[in-house]
């Protein structure tokens, strides 16, 4: 089977860790054993998250020089980089001798109109005093926000993927049997100006949003989606709180859950089944092999005669 | 005719102007219409540097923790990012629509009984005072030379190209008519360790040399290294100084340069030549195409009739 595979940056670049290059090596290594798993026995296209990490180019940079920052495309380029060369290597390491794998830089498209514009949501970069952020703010017309830690933290859009720029020679590739690293960070956010050009821009885009688009365009089997938590859950945190194995997309789309990295994947998951998609999964990275194979995680996909219409029940529904 | 380029990083953030992601945006603008001035009859496979810019990305994490430098083929991967997004958007934006482009992030193998790994060479990163030196060689066990200027730096070894690790994706894109932008800044450094596993490695690699073995192994017509001088020239800087328009191999390889950066072009044409490549041609970026067609530049190649014996003279060799 096809399988894109989205990787949370999170697992690379953990909370809690040192922000060191030594740190985010090691948790590669652990992320590729899980992919060479799954590698083993399907074809699979990984595309991975880079929040912590374009956050931390970010520090670098303003670390140099403050006055110059340096633009989102950019640093995005550059998480690309450092993270998918790691991921290729160790993932390379952990497959069979032979086997070919191929890293892409991948520029992807957002619609300069998308709403996102106008109300920034994505804390990026470094915490500034309220001075300092007064300066800043002024200088850069940046938008900010208070973090419930005290000081303030830079916000930007985070639009909706609409197309994959380079998505022709990543197809030559994926169907040559390569196996392909691509849209990282949810891809560098490119718009297209008045002149017709591309042009880099001040945003991030969400990876599941991206790797759902890449998965739909690469008419993939499965969605995987790896992060920290074990599955999407019912009643989260709740007396009810229920892992839910198996689950259509309209029963899911009926079901409240707290903002936070679960409802991008939650989306991602009924776009691509709705668009033809066979399975979304979600749940730890792992258990990447046990959620395609059933054993672990959720898993969403169109109920079988229950396309058109809704689910009655509320329960977690097992489908064959 | 298919033509690798091979681009100096110093073209693209130049010395003397400011080191900012716009000054570089806007070489790259400019390259990107010389390049594509090329494309336009030629297949092209951009090879670019990362010298300045790979020093620049160290200075960033290392005015953020500089207890904690980042190693240089995770900077060497982050800078084959934003140079190669930089790259590939300005020669898409400046082709006809259609045109296929994709960037590859490129480890290139080194020997590590390579006898550079014993004679560090290569200046990179911030300048660092006598005092504080003497800390970071302590803690870092690095080699540091003084700089003309005052101040020291650090030194890191050179080591030769071995292979592209990633050249069968490559070939792929090549061959299928893809503009391929890949081994930026010669390629991110890795080898073999003692368990058989790929490891990045504290190294630069000059990417003339890596250059000229992927026209070799694309089986390239031309190899073009794209600079800031105009030609090669005989008794540069003397009474006699003389731009060399054409030339075979075996009688570059009798005059004698100085030291920098002319050496490893010189070699590399020597190199892609005598193992079978057409032409190899070094001059200026803008001058491109005129270096292919013969106007401009110093093209190397075997002279006819001389492939196996070194020419009498040392005039100027213009062949047909």
């Amino acid at each position: 089977m096809r399988i894109v595979v989205a990787l949370g940056g999170n697992a690379l670049l953990k909370r809690g860790e040192p922000m060191t290059a030594e740190a985010q090596h090691t948790n590669v290594r652990i992320a590729a054993l899980a992919l060479a798993d799954l590698a083993r026995n399907h074809q699979i296209i990984v595309a991975h998250g880079n929040g912590p990490q374009v956050g931390l180019m970010a520090l670098h940079a303003a670390s140099f020089a403050p006055e110059n920052p340096w633009p989102l495309d950019v640093l995005g380029a550059e998480t690309e980089g450092m993270i998918g060369y790691l991921i290729e290597q160790e993932l390379m390491n952990a497959l069979p001798p032979g086997t070919d794998c191929a890293t892409l830089l991948t520029r992807v498209e957002v619609d300069p109109k998308d709403p996102a514009f106008d109300q920034p949501t994505k804390p990026i970069g470094p915490v500034y005093s309220a001075e300092e952020a007064k300066l800043v703010r002024a200088e850069h017309r940046w938008s900010m926000v208070e973090e419930a830690k005290g000081g303030l933290r830079r916000v930007v859009p985070s639009p909706l993927p609409v197309a994959i720029l380079n998505i022709a020679p990543i197809r030559l590739l994926v169907d040559a049997g390569v196996c392909v690293i691509c849209a990282g960070g949810g891809g560098i956010p490119v718009m297209r100006g008045r002149d017709g050009k591309m042009e880099g821009i001040e945003a991030v885009i969400d990876k599941d949003r991206t790797a759902a688009l890449l998965a739909q365009t690469l008419m993939a089997d499965i969605l995987l989606m790896l992060t920290d938590v074990e599955a999407v859950f019912r009643d989260w945190g709740g007396p009810d709180q229920t892992a839910i194995a198996d689950i259509s997309p309209d029963e899911l789309a009926e079901i409240s859950f707290a903002a936070g990295s679960m409802g991008p994947k939650i989306t991602a998951a009924g776009d691509f089944v709705r668009a033809g998609g066979g399975m979304a999964g979600i749940g730890r990275l792992q258990d990447a092999r046990a959620i395609v194979e059933g054993r672990a995680g959720t898993r969403v996909r169109i109920a079988h005669g229950a396309s058109e219409t809704r689910l009655s029940g509320r329960e977690t529904v097992t489908l064959p």
